[in-house]
């Protein structure tokens, strides 16, 4: 299966990592939301080379996750930022990390601290039910047919073990 | 770099994705939490041949966040579950869901609904602080030096970009 077609598998877990799970990509969000956004930043800091730099950031404009801008004109010089869409990708970022500090942590502690602006304190993320905000964990959920949801390659027996949805569900 | 080297970026993000970024890895996490345990399920779920599937699970039994259990003793047979940390994984996979159910959703809606059976009502993960539960967005969080932090491909720029940890902060 050629790497587009994760784009066509009708699963929106799949189409995400289809854009965003290519290699190195996670690591350039991860400085654009830092503040690394010129390319050559980008490729020190990541230590890659620029053709495959170039292509995860073609992959991202295509996308519509990030977009080029000028930001100085003589010599022209451009810088990549994040689009709304982008921006809505850190909290999958947030989790990323949050496991990684939990289970891959070296002895010596977390490489990286996040502090909530709002409380001022050191975070680290929860997910939470938008309805009710308590915790989403795998035991307290169940999954269902969705109005787009049809078997294909990437998903051909999910439809067998899911259960129609409760009609009290809204 | 060789795909084993995320291991040894100084980044959580960097650690987690080169374990459960490699291709197909998010599909094969997807479908153990739905229920979708044994080996020929997840390779005729998937499309995918064989020495990948094993590939892929060997992985994830390496790292311990999948384990190998025997269900029928004559003939034996086993099938896949997820461990404390792979069940940990959860989060991020409900992120990933929620950003590719509001960014790439074709237009008769999502392929899945998840029910929090907490509160009865189809859910969306929203990432909050764990200390002050109201949600991170990357507008409202700073980066700040771990004590596991240090310069190194992969993160050879990251430390100039933090600003030290303020001291009120714990």
């Amino acid at each position: 299966m050629a790497k587009t077609e994760f784009a066509d598998i009708v699963c929106s877990i799949a189409r995400t990592v289809g854009i965003v799970g290519e290699r190195w990509t996670p690591l350039i969000l991860r400085d654009l939301f830092l503040g690394i956004t010129r390319f050559e930043d980008l490729r020190r800091d990541l230590g890659i080379a620029s053709n495959v730099l170039a292509d995860r950031l073609r992959t991202l404009r295509d996308n519509e996750i990030v977009e080029a801008r000028v930001y100085q004109d003589n010599p022209v010089r451009t810088e990549y930022v994040l689009t709304e869409r982008g921006r809505d990708l850190y909290p999958v970022l947030t989790m990323l990390l949050a496991w990684g500090d939990r289970w891959l942590s070296a002895p010596d502690g977390p490489p990286l601290h996040v502090v909530h602006r709002d409380c001022g304190h050191i975070t680290e993320g929860v997910v939470v039910c938008h309805h009710c905000a308590t915790p989403l964990t795998a035991t307290n959920v169940t999954w269902h047919p969705g109005p787009g949801g049809r078997p294909g390659p990437g998903a051909t027996l999910i439809g067998h073990h899911l259960t129609p949805l409760p009609d009290s569900s809204a």
